[in-house]
């Protein structure tokens, strides 16, 4: 423990200073102007949950939940995400209100890490959840809402790709020959590892006709402008019928173009059952964020209505923008002591006129020019008589 | 663990609710602009930190930390408070920047509660912190700060309470005959318990005159409408000094009238040396927000500056505050799947307006009539053909 330094933070633990956090400030205000106006309502859910409770149901790994234990002995958790959060408030209260909910959040998540210099321990999430409602028509707002976000952005150059939990199942069905294989070629989906696929593929011994088939559906189900370039890989069936319909619809609301289909995509989110989605910008190897249907999710909770939804993380999305600039015309009123009350009086006219005014008197300064050179307009109250 | 039900949550964690969540927007959203516009600078830190950092520097007792541990076996605390916290962020970075740092934060702290039903485990604080000024001034601000900011709510019934560690200290040793019994009656004063101080101060055996003092100051010294008034207990000293030239400035600056004197005033922050204040809003036992200031949290950090600041509890500024109104007149536009387009069109168009609405196809819903008694308006997009 003497190993810790006086500022040391935990592992991935970070520290925003005051131009970054106007800039997360400002991408946060712009998501709930454009979220509110589409009837989504903001909740906020506490910290700290059971882990029996959201930590079990939420899908992400143990070892990357921060546990910790009450005085009782049970064993809480950093909530992991907030998805889970919103299904536990959603079936035990919101849904007796009305049904569909529309829910969105902006918050902190929790994930450990276990080596310095890595990813982000805490991180901000915003998103929807759009829970009761198991129509196409709930899919194809979460994916429009998601993409009109990312433009209120003004990240012009990015990519929503699409796939279905159902029609990957059908297709690693068909091609291998027991629930062992397909399950153990879908992780390495989840992990986006295709060399691997294509090597365990050529391991499993399958009939030439399944294991071309496998090859040939990596190499090309991973962005697929239209729906019909996977039907030779996959028998009809309901998933592609309804990805169909999503298509069409988003086509005909002219989000066609940011569009593409990606068939293998797979998520380690074990209740993603439906459709299923991913962000991307330009340039960026991660994510900006992801959502689909999570009809699993509710059903944990003892719910039978459907959900579809997405998030996104702010820190990339901060990353993707065009670079923000907030402009600085902070005035500095620096006064003596016996000056006081003229100073104060300026400084009420001022910020009166909507100026951000500091008000400083000289004796509580070290650097007065350093601290001068911080502001573009200094006014200033000079002693009027001899001072101590 | 068995006992532990699908919904619950941990001991003193709760759910924010959207029309809730928006009134608390509005407290953030006031209390951002108001401190803004005086030249301080929003900041965040992380929820969790190391103990031997900032858990065991931040004087909220032991029992009431959320403690966990890390991969590599140190202490980690979820943040208590956030003054400790920003104390470290100052001293390792923001003073080499400029000095002073005026920094001010809205913020989620937690401290663990032993039994349900009582007060939260998590809540938000708003405040600042003015850090590297040891002027009279920068008292002064700060208290004057708390005050506009309690206006701003529209709180109108409220007083403000300002004491002194030092001429508490002078008092407590002037009338006691040992450092024991003044520690043991500071505590008392910390507690607020005085009719266990008066207990106390008979049971010390000390000379009547002393013991008379002690009894008649508990009576006054707690609201005292001037300074004057507390000094036939106490002799002349740097502390009475530099409360009377705060006193001055506040009146200067027209804040009299909210101010009181309270010399019993103390604290179970231990790193509170100077002026110390409580906000009260009349019909409440709990102060709305406390603040003072805290040299030796800094030095604690290795940094000689001093410091001085104020933080509000939320949701005691929610339950004083005049009820808000949040007006309500979303739109509701129901569709049937052939009228998708024309909808959209429509949803559009009185989006552009500035119109908050949520579109909802049909066949997404439950019960539609529950859904419709939601909205103020409703506009409907019925199917042209006849439908399956």
């Amino acid at each position: 423990m003497s190993s810790i330094k006086m500022f040391e933070k935990p592992l991935g633990m970070r520290d925003t200073f005051p131009e970054i956090y106007e800039k997360l400030e400002l991408i946060r205000s712009t998501g709930r102007e454009l979220l509110r106006a589409r009837g989504y309502e903001f909740i906020k859910t506490p910290s700290v949950e059971y882990y029996d409770t959201v930590g079990k149901a939420s899908a992400i790994s143990d070892a990357r939940l921060f546990k910790l234990v009450d005085s009782q002995g049970n064993t809480l958790v950093l909530r992991p995400d907030m998805t889970t959060p919103i299904a536990r408030v959603a079936t035990a209260k919101l849904l007796k209100e009305k049904i569909p909910q529309r829910l969105a959040y902006f918050a902190n998540v929790f994930r450990a890490q276990q080596r310095e210099g890595g990813r982000p321990a805490e991180f901000d999430q915003m998103g929807i959840e759009l829970i009761g409602d198991n129509s196409v028509f709930a899919d194809a707002e979460v994916i429009m809402t998601a993409i009109d976000l990312v433009k209120a952005y003004h990240i012009s150059d990015f990519k929503v790709t699409i796939g279905h939990a159902g029609v990957l199942s059908c297709i690693l069905k068909d091609y291998t020959e027991s629930e062992a294989q397909a399950s153990h070629i879908n992780e390495l989906l989840v992990q986006r590892n295709f060399v691997g696929f294509e090597e365990a593929v050529l391991t499993f011994d399958l009939p030439k006709t399944k294991s071309d088939a496998l090859l040939s559906y990596i190499e090309e189900a991973i962005s697929l402008p239209s729906i019909e370039a996977i039907e030779k890989y996959v028998r009809k069936n309901d998933a592609l019928e309804y990805m169909r319909s999503l298509a069409e619809i988003l086509d005909v609301a002219g989000y066609g173009k940011y569009i593409a289909f990606d068939f293998t995509l797979s998520s380690h989110m074990s209740y993603y059952t439906g459709m299923l989605f991913e962000v991307f910008a330009s340039g960026s190897g991660f994510p900006l964020g992801n959502g689909g249907r999570y009809d699993g999710l509710l059903q944990h909770f003892g719910s039978q209505v459907g959900a579809t939804g997405f998030g996104l993380r702010v820190d990339r999305v901060f990353e993707a923008m065009p670079k923000i600039e907030i402009a600085n015309d902070e005035v500095l009123v620096l006064f003596a002591a016996d000056r006081f009350s003229d100073a104060l009086a300026q400084v009420q006219f001022l910020r009166e006129q909507g100026k951000q005014v500091t008000f400083q008197s000289y004796e509580g300064i070290g650097n007065i020019e350093a601290l001068k050179a911080q502001f573009k307009v200094v006014q200033e109250f000079n002693s009027r008589g001899a001072r101590a």
